[in-house]
């Protein structure tokens, strides 16, 4: 798949995600000398082009890179499972549509080193170009895991130990209510629409953050960050 | 100016700011007839448009609402220190060009009921209808302080009882650490750059959101709103 951004294609290059060519624009050449010995030491094949073709090959927000390396890939549910030690956390996204929230929660989850990020296959964004830029390469650290069903996956991770934390405006505990001790997975509704009934109803806890404003509503990745922030 | 989508009118009305013609879309007459009626209880002149004229008078993501209304208007610094019971905390933003991020932003402060925001006249991201359609509204309840020097602002609220906290990864204080009786105003940086020097410079504490991940680098929006809710 296509990638671009510098951010997006340096962490490409350090997790070692397998790169087919990466696409240097001619002024950074001079301007990022340590970045070009970087992926000359890789020994990964680089062109460089001039603007006007970084510009009709990428997004106009390319900052200079682009490259086409080895799609992004979902992991199983399984990989929560595996870690014997510590505590764990994982985030459910229910019906989270918007590359650019979806980008910005990667960054956060791998920021507060969150165990994984679960996504349904409909109805959801995927893992594309847009949510790689704007992750700035968080992506290749993240476990995202698609599933069939959300609610059936929370079943597997009940059984698994984990307690269900649910987030509504109108839930009565906060983040600092819940147990520091506990495995928990998380659940992050739409900005439109909340998270739905159904999980909700499978929820062990329910919990908000508390606001006084008068419009009252966060942004969806806000939202996620400071909750993930205060679980921790 | 223009403005548009559902919310951000709604808001408009519901603060009584002065709107020269409100434009709906056929479609919404039929799904949201309480809120054409709140139009028509207000006596705002009100337009139904097809589709096809709505996206060629307003931008592709209006929602079927737009409207063009009296400019937002920036607050001068005294509004802070007006108020006189309770603590103060205010939002500095330090080169924060992205309308999206500063949408983002003012929802939080709206929503955690911050005193203002701060942002200076140069280099900086304006009060334009990106904005106030991605604060959803928020826009109209948060004051918004355009200053000509970030610098000389910050004298001025030390002078009025105010304690500067700057953000930074490297700080060793996080925001559990301030005095939750202290006035303060917290400074926010740019996603590539942080916060100046001189800033930096003038600060009574520097604070950091602690992080364990790879890429350890939050959104600007998602780390204003943890800080802001920390401090809170």
């Amino acid at each position: 798949m296509r990638i671009y951004g510098k951010n997006c294609i340096r962490e490409a290059i350090r997790s070692n995600r397998k790169i087919e060519e990466i696409f240097v624009e001619e002024i950074e050449t001079k301007k990022s000398s340590n970045f070009i010995q970087m992926i000359k030491d890789k020994k990964i094949k680089c062109t460089i082009l001039p603007k006007k073709e970084m510009d009709k090959k990428f997004p106009s927000n390319h900052q200079g890179y682009g490259a086409f390396v080895e799609d992004y890939k979902y992991k199983d549910l399984d990989v929560l499972f595996k870690k014997k030690e510590g505590r764990k956390i994982v985030l459910i996204l229910d019906g989270i549509e918007d590359p650019h929230n979806f980008g910005a929660m990667i960054r956060s989850v791998d920021a507060f080193s969150i165990d994984g990020i679960i996504i349904p296959k409909n109805r959801s964004v995927s893992l594309n170009e847009t949510v790689a830029h704007v992750s700035t390469g968080a992506i290749e650290y993240v476990n995202i895991i698609q599933v069939n069903n959300l609610r059936q996956s929370i079943e597997t991770l009940k059984e698994n130990g984990f307690w269900i934390v649910g987030t509504d405006a109108s839930a009565t505990l906060e983040a600092k209510d819940i147990d520091k001790n506990l495995n928990i997975a998380v659940i992050i509704g739409s900005e439109g629409f909340g998270i739905s009934k159904i999980l909700k109803d499978n929820s062990d806890y329910m919990i908000k953050i508390p606001m006084t404003g008068h419009v009252n509503s966060l942004n969806a990745s806000v939202s996620c960050g400071i909750i993930l922030a205060l679980l921790k």
